[in-house]
């Protein structure tokens, strides 16, 4: 990978370096402590399903050395900047996979690591399939931003166990001579790993 | 730096395998985005004044190879825990500093990036101080848990530049049969890079 | 009602004015948020089930003239507060009902406004019963301080429409030369209403 | 007042009530707090500067049986939208003032109660004046949505002390079959009394 845009040892890209587009973002405060929860090493397989722009695929992608980041999403406008934004910033590491999760799962190699970002409707299947294909010490990190979603949690699935943070962010804008406190929409951070 | 203990590429170490005392601690959420916003890179000089627990020392240690951390406190009970906290992670690349930010950083090689964590009552004296010192391209990371130290912010240095992001993070923890929500207290991170 | 204590038309007596002990307490902000979406009127009939320290109830009894308060709690140490804060506010429109929902509500009038603070692991028996008692126009009024209790209102009882707020508040609590940002955990307040 | 639209004893009105144009407006959460803090009595003389959309007007002037509340504003279209306002709920005893704080002010009957929502950058010349002209048990109840206003009470006016809390409100929106949470912008709610 080719760090020119960004070579820090650190996550966190700014979110303006993104190509946008429509489509919601993870924004930067929420992808620095999803990557987190994550614990990501060298090596690692990395599902990122419903990944959106593709900014917590290219920060995972940067973060795993030698590992492999497979971006899953369905929404073609979706996946034409995840493309733009694997070639900005050199993402060699990072291949797309066009479809729906579980079905688009089913060639990919067993992950250790993976990042449910939307779920289209399908998180019984996709958790499902998941938990049954990660490896034994595999995490599952899960930005939730519905009631729905973090209150599936409150009952993790079987032979796991499960951390819900709730991040709340208000960024100071400056507006005219003074800083506007505007605030980003809360996000639940689901972290799943097998009960030990 | 022996990374047994934690040896993920990411940051995040969770509150509970540090040392912590009585001390205030930086929790992990906050921690990571504070680590994300100063961009951490090899081979950098780091300032961690007031440092506290060192959990952020700790962290950002283990982010820079080949760069080093200076840890300083001057609370006798914040050294002690600090210094349990290198032994435990083996921290090889973190320096302890005993004393009070001005005065105890004029040995200190400048430094790329500067974390405050508490000042003391001494927040201008350090700003004038670190401001002269860092290099052309640093960047300070303040964590605020005051309304002064925010409010001090409204305009940032003169030449440099600042972001203020507040966090509030609640984590839902597990009671009985159910999940209480627990909110940590609010937390300004303030950015500072100089004026372009 | 005598108002010696507080004489004002508005809610939002200070939690120190109220005998607490050591039972959770609405907060004041919470509390009079919680009050709004009630809309209050004279010559209710209203229940306040789980009603802890009886905050909730004082700041009703005052406020619906010519109506009636049942402040029904098990917890003898949380009726043993509910009686003092009574006295203290001279609340005669508030009558305490020692004993477990839905079971003690029986003998009760139908209300036209429903509190519901606690409810000892009964939430579905007691909306079972209180969506049956209530008036057509009445109003449920739930402080979910738990993921489960929100979760539960993703779909709404049959027949009723739901609006969900989350609060978080912080107070900049005075501390030496300095203000302190001190979060409240979370809350849901979540209202009841039958669809139309 | 004429109480057809709106005839409950709580404050609360629902945002979608108001004619609100483009105007910012007091969301219905942070107004019952606000109203809350001001602790509003009969007959009294209320001052409402930046009074926007006149929400908060409109419920102060329903709450203060016998007293009156001057609705100050700049804005043309401001005045126009509690014109509207004050029509549709009958608010006899709401009272229009064009213009701008301070000088604005100078014909008002001496206030018991004041609201400040927007200063127009003239915030110490208000504080000034309110200071000097409310009666000596009067309150001043300021809503800052900038981290300059919020700032400036680290120290209060000379003789007088503040409160200050964070409200940061988020509404579980229903989307398709799922709801998503919204973030209100935080907003700092000031409550100033003379110092005893």
């Amino acid at each position: 990978m080719n760090n020119k845009l960004w070579s820090y040892a650190t996550p966190g890209i700014p979110d303006e370096l993104f190509s946008r587009g429509k489509i919601p973002m993870t924004k930067e405060e929420i992808r620095v402590v999803t990557l987190a929860k994550a614990r990501l090493a060298p090596e690692q397989i990395i599902w990122d399903i419903g990944a959106g722009t593709g900014s917590l695929s290219i920060e995972a992608a940067r973060l795993t050395k030698d590992g492999v980041v497979y971006a899953v999403e369905r929404n073609p406008a979706g996946l034409e900047l995840i493309r733009e934004n694997k070639r900005r910033f050199a993402a060699d590491n990072l291949i797309l996979v066009a479809g729906e999760a579980p079905a688009a799962l089913a060639e990919l190699p067993a992950p250790h690591r993976v990042f449910i970002g939307g779920s289209g409707g399908q998180l019984e299947e996709i958790l499902n399939y998941v938990t049954n294909r990660i490896t034994p010490d595999g995490r599952i990190v899960i930005n939730a931003v519905t009631l729905e979603t973090a209150a599936r949690f409150a009952a993790p699935p079987a032979g796991w166990q499960c951390e819900i943070v709730q991040l709340q962010t208000a960024r100071a804008v400056p507006t005219g001579r003074v800083h506007l406190w505007r605030a980003l929409n809360p996000v639940c951070v689901i972290t799943l790993e097998r009960r030990r």
